[in-house]
């Protein structure tokens, strides 16, 4: 079977790309109301195309922003797992135009790379299981697994409707596992799993000093300063060797396990001095880098500021200051005990003389991470190692995909993260580019994944 | 001879203040290049009328910026001392316009004050030395002492082009001490001598850390950041007992004796709580809040920004991070030598991963006092006192007077502080003004002090 639709696949791929291309040429930025219709327009083609290879349902669900494709094939019987398939058809705007070595909106291929706004993030993968579901429906008349998709148009813009939604229709979304190809590989021919994400949580701080800006000679002496209070406040929270102070942060924190260090240390890593320019990297005291963005929380100050910003000197004390604050968190933490934690620290270590003002950050998130031995995450990346001939590494992410932590919340059900993006990819860049070999190994994994389970 | 100088300045009260309002309705905004003739105007005006009342010499000093006016009247021979009187005839700019009550450029009487901007700072004040050398010159025939006037154009723009003028004409300036009513007295009857302002120094600083701003889910945990580097440098300098803890910091400070802490101590002081709005005063462990500001130095944060300041979050580990600080010093604290501390304190606590670059402060002063004992000093406080028949306070202030350090620092020589300002007079504010009552009072204080020496 496997053979008849890889055949298809290849003596289609013309076609197919062509079909990829018309995606590619709809400019659905969902941040921008000037491309309202052009969203509306790419959710149609989803649902046009998941219509015609023959799903039994296929529906646009609105919301108060952009719609989502839902679509659904589910004649493999009860006996056979059901999938849901997430991903998103928006797109980031393609500013700054001047940049782009080829119209955004017009896909064109150099060096095997297809070049286009949303090749790889996400279009590109997105059509990657339209065009693998075509195939075995094409050449068998059916897909080997139930099949459900849920393609949103808001992903760019944080995904406002999602939750509710998911929440809402939790019996029309129900699946035994999920798949999400909206991520990259570590290299570009390294087959990657991500099996943990971290979750999320933050909050801003104002410090309130004096009514208003004071001169700093006629008080310095008797105002508390809000500027060097926000940095005693602050500096109480880490210390030089990357430990946070605030109590409980790491109660209930899961620790890595000596299987899980190996993991991290066999998959290639990016060297973090050459990308970014650091000097050295630092973490914390025990754990390497890689190690601690991967397997560690961690507690950053995203921005500051307060009093004169401007050239040269202004002798004042300034009346407040202000600090966000953000944490990524690992499996075991809480995120609204750890906010917690953070808003107790911070009103126990102000000092006398002033106020503060906490905002919290209401948009936070667990980690997320399932067991890399999980039979659908081993069975997936035996068909992944296969199709890239390279064996494939399991990592976890520092970063946070809110999605993910959603439907592990509302399903509790197994995610299968596996992108097929390159570290070149440019994703929300100029010059965005999605790399053909990794669209034909990947077809190449699907099929065979989609037949092993 | 006093009775009829002081009688003239009665008999020609009316003309005299109406020469104060022709002064004043030049705009001689000086950091505003639309009035650069307005301000050459004013230079004009005061040596006009130095020439109408007979000075023997009356020159209009050009500088690469706005003049300064010189007048000298040498005619009380070589036994009488010589004074230098510094002023400034600039202003500071008007805006905002509708906040004013009356035009700030037509001077208008309401309860007992002169309303206009300069009124105060220091148009009024420098007119009063003119209008008592008129009731001298008109009833005398001459001055009791030797004088020479200094009145410059820049003093609202820092003064750029002072220290050059005096050094170079070090001969022409040259006095036996100097006056200088720009300031204030500490309520509208007390009369109040400065006898000593603070040394200022600084720097600004920049850590930088990564060559961009980075993604913290990505990063965090391998890279130091910026800001947090910052916090921890600038709580390494301060305790929260603000005590500074920069090596060195208090190595030459001068003790407050007991006789200065109970001259503090008498005088009657801010309620700094009251104008402020803080909840409470914070000062140096062992110094009360007027001891602190009057008395012992001090080191603020005057500014600091880094990463992401507009709404909501935005989770990046920030590229760099920059603070401005400065100090202001006491007596026996070089600025150099400060400064030099405080650079040696950043690079030798910057945390690992992030580099600093620093920006010294190019102004520095030294610290002003003078024996508040010394005789010119006494009998100043003595005419005060008679003129507004209340007992004068000597205080320290925490801000600095740049002149005040140059002049002591050229010439060497006592420097009588005496202004007539009022707390409510709204330097630099909408609806600056000067009480009449201290214009005619402090007319009696000079006449009193020049027969007394």
């Amino acid at each position: 079977m496997t053979e008849a639709v890889l055949k298809y696949l290849v003596d289609h791929r013309e076609e197919q790309l062509e079909a990829l291309n018309d995606f590619l040429r709809i400019p659905s930025v969902s941040t921008d109301s000037a491309f309202k219709d052009n969203v509306c327009e790419a959710a149609s083609f989803v649902s046009d195309y998941l219509k015609k290879i023959g799903f039994d349902r296929v529906e646009i669900e609105e919301t108060k922003g952009h719609p989502l494709v839902y679509g659904e094939w589910l004649g493999a019987g009860n006996d056979a797992p059901t999938v849901l398939v997430y991903g998103h058809y928006d797109v980031q705007p393609a500013d700054p135009l001047p940049l782009w070595e080829s119209d955004p909106f017009e896909p064109t291929v150099r060096n095997g790379r297809l070049f286009a706004r949303g090749a790889s993030d996400d279009k590109g993968q997105v059509f990657m299981y339209l065009a693998v579901f075509e195939a075995f429906m094409k050449t068998t008349g059916k897909l080997p697994i139930n099949v459900k998709v849920c393609i949103e148009g808001e992903e760019e813009i944080g995904s406002e409707h999602l939750y509710d939604l998911l929440q809402t229709k939790k019996a029309q979304f129900a699946a035994d596992f999920a798949m999400i190809s909206d991520s990259g590989m570590v290299t570009e021919e390294q087959p990657t799993i991500l099996y943990g994400l971290k979750g999320f949580t933050g909050l801003e701080f104002t410090i309130h000093g004096p009514a208003n800006d004071l001169h700093s000679g006629i008080y310095g002496g008797a105002i508390r300063n809000p500027l060097m209070a926000m940095a005693q406040v602050l500096a109480s929270m880490k210390d030089e060797h990357e430990v946070v102070l605030v109590d409980g942060f790491y109660d209930d924190v899961e620790p890595l396990t000596d299987e899980e260090r190996q993991l991290i240390t066999t998959a290639p890593s990016e060297d973090y001095i050459k990308t970014t320019g650091v000097s050295e990297t630092v973490s914390e005291a025990g754990y390497t880098a890689v190690e601690h963005t991967m397997g560690r929380p961690t507690l950053e100050v995203n921005g500051m500021f307060g009093g004169y910003q401007g050239e040269g000197t202004k002798t004042i004390i300034p009346a407040s200051a202000t600090a966000k604050l953000t944490c990524r968190l690992v499996p075991g933490q809480d995120p609204e005990k750890v906010q917690d934690g953070l808003v107790t620290h911070i009103e126990e270590n102000l000092p006398a003389g002033v106020t503060v003002e906490i905002e919290r950050e209401p948009l936070s998130a667990k980690a997320y991470k399932v067991d890399p031995n999980h039979p659908l995450i081993e069975k997936a990346a035996t068909s992944y190692s296969k199709a890239f001939n390279h064996p494939s590494v399991f990592v976890r992410m520092g970063g946070s995909i809110p999605v993910v932590e959603w439907i592990d919340d509302i399903f509790n059900i197994p995610i299968v993260l596996l992108g097929f993006g390159t570290p070149d990819d440019r994703l929300h860049s100029p010059n965005e580019s999605f790399l053909l070999a990794n669209f034909d190994r990947g077809l190449a994994t699907l099929v065979d994944y989609f037949n092993s389970i």
